[in-house]
């Protein structure tokens, strides 16, 4: 079933939402609280997905809402929000205008509509199942690379690797033509717009690459765990993220230590 | 000397003239050209240096010129311009709005005047000695810490430092609270206006370095090698700059493995 035109908007409203919370707190010396997991949050992360979460109350109380940083809602529902209100909170917190409000909508466990926002700088990419990738309400597209060797590549930070990971990533790297550091979210959106030829990264959680596939995957790209199947619920956080969908192999068998 | 009011318009004006050439190339899949070191240089870089190099044979003919990208001009005269038009290529051709425009006069050696300048979402670091650094015309400072474990360090890539190194910064970023990689120039700048604590670096050329001092210490920072000691034109190219100065002498230590 197509998604309906009353969810396209929500999503788009719950960004709204989300950006108009956490723009008054950037650049404003907010505080930060260390989570279990080492990483940082703020109020800023909390208000923004206690916006999204009111609204979703509003709007759609029979749905499921699972977040970053509340208590998941109906988490058995077959429709099911999935919010990180700030992802990339360090780049929040250090006045970098590259982190982003991640929302998705599941349906049955599959992520159909995917919404990437950056409240500072004003870059939205919005995904639908079955239709062309949006960005700022225009139509984009992922760009062809069809070698490695010409590919470059964005991840996060090398800490986000375990020792393993670390080893696999190198051997992308080495293949690769060059590699980004930092970014977040942003650059599953450069991805999407063909700025980026690909993104590697592990540990991420399903509120982190939910609102990615729609995107990736409407705008001619291909986004798979690190042996190159779908993700589901249950991967294990490991991304590849790819413009040209033959790149999916490739990177994939540098990972595995089996490339050429 | 103080510097002049003239000199202080003209930095800005050529930054203003970087940005023209610059801002219509971006996420414009410009072409790229891979230089002998490895990096890449664009259209946009070499003609944005070439605008800039223009207005100061116009407005300073007697003056020298260093650039990145060009052949040096009267580079042994007392008043010399050094010029980076685009820091940070890598993010500037992946469509990511970090990038910076890097313009510094040095007088007998010194840095007397910098900018930083990011034209896509148009933030400005103006730093002239002996003055309050600007952040897009008004005054910015840096903030306090006092202890590198609870400093948030910024570092553009791993892969620019050597592997000696990479074994000196692991030691910091062992010791301090959190590290956030890519950034370029534009980490200085966050430096500067007090929401990164410092930024630690190596392989950095003087047309990376010049523009930041007098915006780091305008600032009340503080911007070093890796021993602590003023950067001159012979420098190595590793550089720390921290927005507290007491961390410079914490930062120094695990990188030469003396520290506590």
């Amino acid at each position: 079933m197509p998604v309906s035109q009353q969810d396209i908007a929500l999503i788009q409203h719950l960004a709204d939402a989300a950006g108009a919370v956490i723009r008054p707190h950037f650049r404003r010396q907010i505080a930060v609280e260390t989570k279990s997991d080492a990483s940082p949050v703020t109020q800023a992360d909390e208000a923004a997905e206690t916006a999204i979460r009111q609204l979703l109350a509003e709007h759609r109380p029979n749905d499921g809402v699972i977040g970053e940083e509340h208590a998941s809602t109906n988490a058995s529902a077959a429709r099911l929000w999935v919010i990180d209100p700030i992802d990339g909170t360090r780049a929040f917190i250090s006045g970098r205008p590259l982190f982003g409000t991640l929302i998705a909508l599941l349906e049955d466990g599959v992520p159909v509509l995917g919404i990437i926002d950056q409240c500072i700088i004003g870059d939205r990419w919005l995904g639908v199942a079955g239709e062309p990738t949006l960005f700022n309400g225009e139509p984009t597209r992922t760009r062809a690379c069809a070698s490695l060797a010409e590919a470059r590549i964005g991840t996060t930070s090398p800490h986000a690797f375990e020792l393993a990971d670390l080893t696999a990533f190198a051997r992308v790297q080495q293949v690769a033509l060059d590699v980004l550091y930092g970014g977040d979210c942003h650059n599953y959106g450069l991805v999407a717009s063909g700025h980026l030829d690909a993104v590697v990264e592990a540990s991420l959680k399903l509120h982190d690459w939910a609102a990615l596939v729609p995107i990736i995957e409407g705008a001619g790209g291909a986004i798979t765990d690190w042996e190159g199947h779908p993700l589901t619920q249950t991967s294990n956080g490991q991304v590849i993220a790819t413009g040209d969908k033959t790149l999916v192999a490739q990177i994939a068998a540098q990972l595995k230590g089996s490339g050429a």
